[in-house]
């Protein structure tokens, strides 16, 4: 029988357009043309300035051939040009790659080739290592310098030479700010790459689509609560998953962006005292620069200021200096595969009524999912069935929805096996509460078995924490011949602060089974990556050859 | 050459899911349990429970033999099964067809018959009228019957007999609350039916789909600012445009719904003043029922409560009276073709420093799009040109976009002409500003030509409104000899006002050009509609027959 509801009822133009964040810019800067949207040294940016910037940015692309399936690579700080290259590279149907600043010259070389870069916006800042890159590299990208005004006159850094051939600024000025940009086609299209940092083997490029930045746009604005007149400091870098799709999201409110090149402690202050800031995210090591500040570097500020923060559940004691501080913090957890965070603690208020470590324990969990992710569990990734939801059986953290990638560029092996079963297996191992909410336990790699025990290494940092001298620690695995492996603990000490190894772990015993407490305590510097995550594999190099 | 972001990188389970509402509740159901969901009377439902319920009224509907493509009616006033219905009738893939309560037994029959109604859910305030429809009607539903627990004591109508076989309590009870509903087959499924007023021949019937209403949830928690503790009123009614999708939008941020059966300011301000109300919406004539409240129905509270209206713009006096009772109005815009309001007054703070005068203007525009409609403009409907953007040149508005309806069921010849030229033709006739803002100016059939002059009605209504005696007024042509046509007003006093004929035009000589001013003044009744909209129609015939 026909169904009445699917006859001459098709899509077409007047009731189906592709989803894309580019009309929220393109919204914002009609409605709010006179309105701040980019604050960077000395210089304020109007929406529609932004605008047009960003259209005089796609025609000159489109005039150097640059079109759909193309990708123009980034190499660039949270500076305007980065926000304007989200709008821009897509408005011609190209792709843009966001290149990671700390990386090394043969990791940048090889994304280069494996991403075909047909441009490359660089920064000053990083023209040493892309100059080695470059010579690495097959590729043969047209080279465009960007050449920060407001580069800061105290820069931990010196400016690089050009290396390109042609300025930013002048590559801008010759497209026209009335070009006709073009929808994407469909709004699966290709949006961006960026490649997971990879600790082995090659790093892989993680696709975005048009549809899912969308999305993450609406779920952004709601879950982190911006309003009309919300002001974004950009302490996360951009190139980590697009800055978790905030230079997308803050159009819809048209709100202001603030940019940031380096993250130390007086520029942040400054930034939310004199600009109004009211939301910034970040690893836990930013709450850290914050709450650890020196007197003089901090501010003053009548607004509560936001702070999302993903991966590791911030410590008990870090959220209550951020809350003295003025900082409301949300934790958040996501992937590069799911456009950053795609997971939040929602909190309950009546989790205010619970005890201290009640509390505590609800703010350790992960949380639960985006509203635009359509899925969520924890389960068992051999038999694909969902674990017990006990708070306490083991699994492997899944996805589905609209907010995941669209797969691995060139890599349909790793694709499949990410998304096998319908699912996307995280590789994060995880306890479903039995309310629904997820708790991370591990990463698989960073499980400590222990004379056939398993201990978390999050549950012994967590413990090491406790300590009032630590600042960082991170606790792996070490071969032992008793016991298989052995946790032992890699501890960053606050500055002036002392403690020695007996002490760190008498501490621990108080907190601690007895098998799950190191039983060794080394004090040293932590390896961390460039969006302050503790590199474990490093940490257990040094634990084997200890 | 081959585009390597389209290999390997198809849409597949993990990343790709039908956008719909009912994953909304789902998700609230699972993060605030126990928060409370709706408020009825005495009754009070949770989050877990309104889920459940939910879920209940879809394995009845089931076990009935209801699914995809089958309409499933609802007569309900603003109660619980109305908000049930909105997620349960879509878990089993079928269409929620809602029925304008104020309707007589023909025009019920006309929609049942065309909607091929499977299931009818009536509530016995409307038994009577529905007893008649039934009998004109071939249709032959399963009818169940709703009676309202918590029909109010002081009804100013009784509550009819009961004509279903079943009452709504026990169907729902015959159902699972475990039942595995069904995400839809596709976004673009059908998900609502809700029939035009249509003045002449006989009503259309406008599909939503479910990519449309989950778009329009995120757009409205936005655009309306609804927070986390968000709690909804129904003022408006769910049968109008699916209460403009706030049954659905609520869900994404937990918020609460209070019923209301009725638009009575007693209850209006009991409810704002005990549950802590924040948002409602409505026509303008809700906006003086508020105002014109005796002093013993008004109540005191301490939130701002933001007032959503649409269609007429507010009158200035109307609004001064809102912001002197403790209430934010934005004005919306939007048709039952564009999921209600689509176009919002967005404020710029910089306007808050104009004139009183300039002030006004701006706030009279009806605004910019949502964000999830992609485009809205001014066109010559046989061209297909955009009219200037002089704030002057009159033009049909259109829209294009995610929120405009997937079609007239069973209507192909009024759905071609609805898209002709790949944009929705509003009907509605307008300006745009210089500044990208549109103005409605009038429906077409409203526009007064006058000596060959266009006389806008609104126009005439605004001057109208400015005298302090007018509580509510409508402005038509009538035929003339020597003119054409010439306006007549229809003015409806506040309690306890008096003016004459003659001072009512003589206060119009002073703020408009004369061949402006209505030739006559008739005291009367204002028939509307029943969701507050002036029946400019009835007021024609009224004119002519006068």
């Amino acid at each position: 029988m026909t169904n009445p509801y699917e006859q001459d009822l098709d899509r077409q133009p007047a009731n189906f357009q592709p989803l894309t964040p580019i009309t929220y810019l393109e919204r914002a800067a009609m409605t709010y043309p006179d309105r701040l949207a980019i604050v960077h040294g000395a210089q304020r940016i109007s929406y529609g300035d932004f605008w047009r910037r960003s259209r005089q940015l796609a025609s000159a692309l489109a005039g150097h051939g640059i079109g759909k399936g193309d990708t123009v690579t980034a190499m660039l700080s949270n500076t305007p040009p980065m926000l304007e290259a989200h709008f821009g590279v897509p408005m011609v149907k190209a792709v843009l790659h966001s290149v990671n600043t700390r990386l090394d010259a043969a990791v940048i070389a090889f994304q280069l080739d494996h991403a075909e870069t047909k441009v490359l916006i660089v920064d000053r800042e990083f023209s040493g290592v892309m100059r080695e890159a470059l010579a690495l590299a097959k590729a043969k990208p047209l080279v465009i310098d960007y050449d920060d005004p407001d580069y800061p006159a105290d820069a931990p850094y010196p400016k690089g030479e050009r290396i390109g051939s042609v300025d930013y600024e002048d590559f801008v000025a010759g497209g026209d700010p009335d070009f006709a940009w073009s929808m994407p086609d469909d709004e699966w299209n290709a949006l961006s790459l960026n490649y997971t940092s990879g600790t082995t083997g090659n790093p892989k490029g993680v696709v975005y689509h048009h549809r899912g930045a969308a999305l993450m746009a609406y779920a952004n604005t709601i879950h982190a609560g911006m309003g009309k007149n919300c002001v974004y400091l950009w302490t996360l870098p951009m190139f980590h998953c697009n800055g978790w799709c905030f230079p997308w999201t803050l159009a819809l409110q048209g709100g202001t962006h603030v940019c940031l090149r380096w993250v130390r402690p007086k520029p942040i202050y400054d930034a939310i005292a004199d600009h109004g800031v009211t939301h910034l995210c970040g690893a836990p090591i930013v709450m850290s620069v914050l709450i650890n500040a020196k007197a003089e570097d901090k501010r003053d500020f009548a607004q509560t200021v936001t702070f999302n923060t993903a991966a590791a559940p911030p410590p008990e004691a870090v959220l209550a200096g951020m809350a003295d501080a003025g900082f409301a913090v949300t934790h958040l957890y996501g992937l590069t595969e799911t456009y950053g965070p795609a997971v939040v603690n929602e909190w309950n208020d009546a989790w205010d009524a619970l005890d201290r470590d009640a509390r505590s324990a609800r703010k350790a969990r992960q949380g639960v999912r985006y509203a635009p992710l359509e899925g969520l569990t924890v389960m068992d990734p051999e038999t694909m069935t969902e674990t017990p939801a006990d708070g306490e059986t083991l699994g492997e953290v899944m996805f589905r929805g609209n907010i995941v990638m669209k797969g691995y560029l060139k890599n349909r092996k790793a694709t499949d096996e990410a998304f096998a079963g319908g699912w996307f297996h995280s590789g994060d191992l995880g306890v479903m509460h039995p309310d629904g909410y997820i708790q991370l336990k591990d990463r698989s790699k960073d499980i400590i078995i222990s004379g056939g025990e398993n201990i978390s290494s999050i549950e012994v940092e967590d413990a090491l924490y406790k300590h009032p001298a630590v600042a960082t620690c991170g606790v792996v695995a070490r071969d032992d011949e008793k016991w298989g492996e052995v946790p032992v603990a890699y501890v960053e000490l606050k500055p002036d602060a002392a403690a020695s190894e007996e002490e760190i772990i008498a501490h621990c015993r108080a907190l601690l089974a007895r098998f799950k407490v190191p039983k060794a305590v080394i004090f040293a510097e932590i390896p961390k990556t460039s969006t302050g995550k503790i590199q474990k594999f490093k940490l257990r190099g040094l634990a084997q050859g200890g």
